[in-house]
């Protein structure tokens, strides 16, 4: 299993992924799931993968093998859209190459999120189902999730607003995110990998995602205090009135 | 879509359910998903309900006619193991018989909690699959959880405890759950049904569940509550510092 998360705000964007994989219990491994590829101070696009990972990791090379050459690729698209577009196309044809249009019980699939901002246009963000069609971020709903999403939703529903939440407290969100995604899944798991892209700056060249390691203390104090914050605010709301009326 | 919760604590059993199901989100309708079985002082069991809605109320309806024939029925079981066997291979009765053992695309299956306590024994809980099989819950893992249950999972890990938890807290901690569920799950809805049995107190006689409807007050003052006090844990923990070393 996979968490991944990202965020399209006023702000800029936020990139996010576990680096857990596994097929079965007895098989985990530790896999990045986050890509850049730039061109500095032109354009900055980042991939986030979940799903059968024979599938994304083609995926993630073809595209890189064909950065070099004639026909259309990541750094040459001239729009975001365009670059959704090429994902998609990508997906679909390794997802056939790799099942010969068969399934014999074998999910193919992945969802990936693909975000980031081309000189030109503002700041964009994708989710590419494994049909390799796709929707974009909106004002609405300005955050996508693949993998497991369902423990980390609730807290992201709270608080991320497109308007008004900054990056930094979009970072604290994510991470509680993750932290509420890690107790309850054991196939989720540290590191996490995160990226930070500021709107209309292109700063990103060359900067690789910050890490967090199962030793990060700022990871490990937000996790205590989040949980003894939790906990503070549980105790502190009244039982049920029902049960002293029936007891 | 449907979310229903038991526990199995040291002072009891506390059991929820919610009433909405669908076919299509164009399809939404109100339906008790909790049942009683009783004989006054000798004999409580509640069943918890979730899944295909012809299977469900099959299954209770054959259950409740069974109860005035010769064979085992609810009512006469030694135990609340052999209860668990009675609706494990009753629902297997009903999905054979609707199912034609086809399956057409339809989902005929359904998951059900089964708990409460035959004078004889302690309470107990069962998590009854839709293969008609069956786990029990434990002091290690003193509740079960069918339908839509991730989004509520993390509040109960991390406040529910065999040993320690007593019943009011569990009915707070519960109706938490339920709010995180609503929020993120649209087919979860209200009222919910929710029924308290002490251990060896065989009080239940008549007694309806406690119904929450829309308007309850106490609920609404939790959910006010809850969020706020969330909020302020996020807003009081600190940021991520790799943002200001990065911006």
């Amino acid at each position: 299993m996979t968490y991944c998360v990202a965020m399209r705000l006023r702000a800029g964007l936020l990139f996010a992924s576990d680096t857990r994989t596994n097929a079965g219990v007895d098989h985990i491994a530790s896999f990045r799931k986050m890509y850049q590829f730039q061109i500095p101070h032109q354009r900055e696009i980042v991939i986030l993968t979940a799903g059968n990972l024979a599938t994304t990791q083609s995926v993630i090379s073809v595209l890189n093998q064909r950065l070099h050459g004639e026909g259309d690729h990541l750094l040459n698209v001239p729009t975001l859209y365009d670059a959704a577009v090429l994902l998609g196309r990508t997906m679909k044809e390794i997802v056939n190459r790799d099942s010969d249009n068969q399934h014999n019980g074998v999910d193919f699939g992945a969802n990936m999120l693909l975000g980031g901002q081309i000189k030109g246009e503002g700041p964009r963000l994708f989710h590419i189902y494994p049909q390799g069609n796709f929707i974009e971020a909106t004002e609405d709903t300005p955050y996508f999730q693949i993998g497991e999403s369902k423990y980390g939703k609730p807290i992201i529903d709270r608080v991320i607003r497109y308007d008004t939440t900054p990056l930094d407290e979009a970072a604290k969100c994510t991470l509680v995110s993750f932290d509420s995604t890690i107790q309850s899944n054991l196939s989720v798991g540290l590191p996490i990998d995160m990226l930070m892209l500021r709107a209309n700056q292109f700063e990103m060249a060359m900067k690789p995602p910050h890490r967090i390691e199962r030793d990060d203390a700022y990871f490990q104090a937000l996790r205590k205090g989040w949980s003894a914050g939790l906990r503070k605010v549980f105790d502190e709301l009244p039982n049920e009135p029902w049960f002293d009326v029936d007891g």
